[in-house]
């Protein structure tokens, strides 16, 4: 099943159910049909959760913490994780103003959760059934404030540093998914969920023993090698394997 | 003017003005009266807040850089920040379980800062008009993770990392108030926020020239020297001048 928080023509945000080319509307996320339908090109895909939290994991791919210079042979004992802010949250299709305060302004193509119930000391086996379902997202990136500031804040949690989206898709094993960012048409990222070195049961398992998560909170699962700059004029487009293509492009 | 969020004695929250022994209730953070009165001592306070986010800023008094091993010679150029989740928020007089995953509890006391309305780009000048008041808080801090993790998530932002409170004070001029922080008694904190390396208008202006700040949301603003760590049965407290007593203990 495919979840989509949409505005329709009059700016109403609603929640609906993607069946094909139109989307059958429900009451709220999760609720009973309404009986309303709505064509899909009519409407305007918004981000599809409405998170309290966002949870990044950085170094999650071998290749790309080799791209970043990072030592192999002593890869993390833990998830490194990392928070963004809601206020980076931004829609599929949306166009991202070239931040002010960057001259390496980096896409990342991730794997990303939506959480369905409280997870609060969750085990490994029993994470999974904690999802709602999974989409796909950018890791947003600042390379140069990520490098000079004390933390990752203003590299990582700006303003819409966070493009979700098409949609929620419910029905999907995650552990082996092919991901691709391709930038202007060109293939710049293009790995498999199953080179992750922390699996998602693991991620979600590790960050519920010491933060609660809340339906809504979302999961971002770390980016595979070819990370790269982005510059105006751009569009960027991450597709993973049974959920569909988050495009965004980069303006002024 | 006192602004408190409370919970009756049925268990419902509600907002409320403070006058000496009694809280006038209101519809909501700011809202009329609604002719309701509840004794302080008979209600729980609950922290003065609903934040989307809890932004902090780490290294911001001279002497706590000092104790941290910094290099006082080489302060920072702009302000280090970084980010809690809602997760984190605890209640005046709420026992903070000693967190499983570390062996250096830390206390951090700090002014806080609840913000009155949507905050993007905003001079050094104007910063102030955007604040609806000042609180206390502790900046807890698992000391350990803190060193070793990536990033400071686990750290700062474990669930009940962020106690909050009394209450919010609307009508005062943050530039040069007492703050001090005791534990069992014991003074182990003791500055004016005049020793700040950046002041709260900088700290605002700054993060709104990338982040969108919006009502309710929290800003956290940096802890002097005399961090320390907490231990079971510990009773923690920070106070402020003109606002008050915010007030924890470490349980099991």
């Amino acid at each position: 099943m495919r979840i989509a928080r949409f505005m329709d023509g009059k700016g109403i945000v609603r929640w609906g159910i993607v069946e094909e080319e139109e989307i059958k509307e429900t009451e709220g996320l999760k609720g009973p049909y309404t009986g309303e339908k709505y064509p899909l090109k009519g409407v305007r895909l918004l981000a599809p959760a409405e998170p309290t939290k966002i949870v990044c994991v950085g170094k999650n791919y071998v290749d790309h913490i080799e791209e970043m210079d990072g030592e192999v042979d002593q890869l993390p004992k833990e998830p490194g994780l990392f928070l963004k802010a809601p206020n980076a949250l931004a829609d599929p299709g949306e166009v991202i103003p070239y931040p002010h305060f960057t001259n390496e302004f980096h896409y990342e193509g991730e794997l990303a959760v939506v959480i369905a119930k409280p997870m609060k000391m969750v085990s490994d086996e029993e994470a999974l059934n904690y999802v709602l379902g999974y989409t796909c997202a950018f890791d947003l990136t600042a390379r140069d404030a990520q490098r000079k500031d004390l933390q990752w804040i203003r590299a990582k949690s700006a303003d819409k540093f966070c493009p979700l989206g098409p949609w929620i898709e419910t029905d999907l094993d995650p552990t082996d998914l092919g991901i691709k960012t391709e930038v202007n048409g060109q293939v710049r990222q293009n790995s498999r969920t199953s080179l992750m070195i922390f699996s998602l049961k693991k991620i979600l398992s590790f960050t519920s023993s010491f933060m609660t998560l809340l339906p809504g909170d979302v999961v971002l699962t770390g980016t595979p090698s070819g990370v790269g700059e982005l510059h105006v004029g751009d569009v960027a487009a991450v597709t993973i394997e049974g959920i569909g293509t988050l495009q965004i492009s980069v303006g002024h």
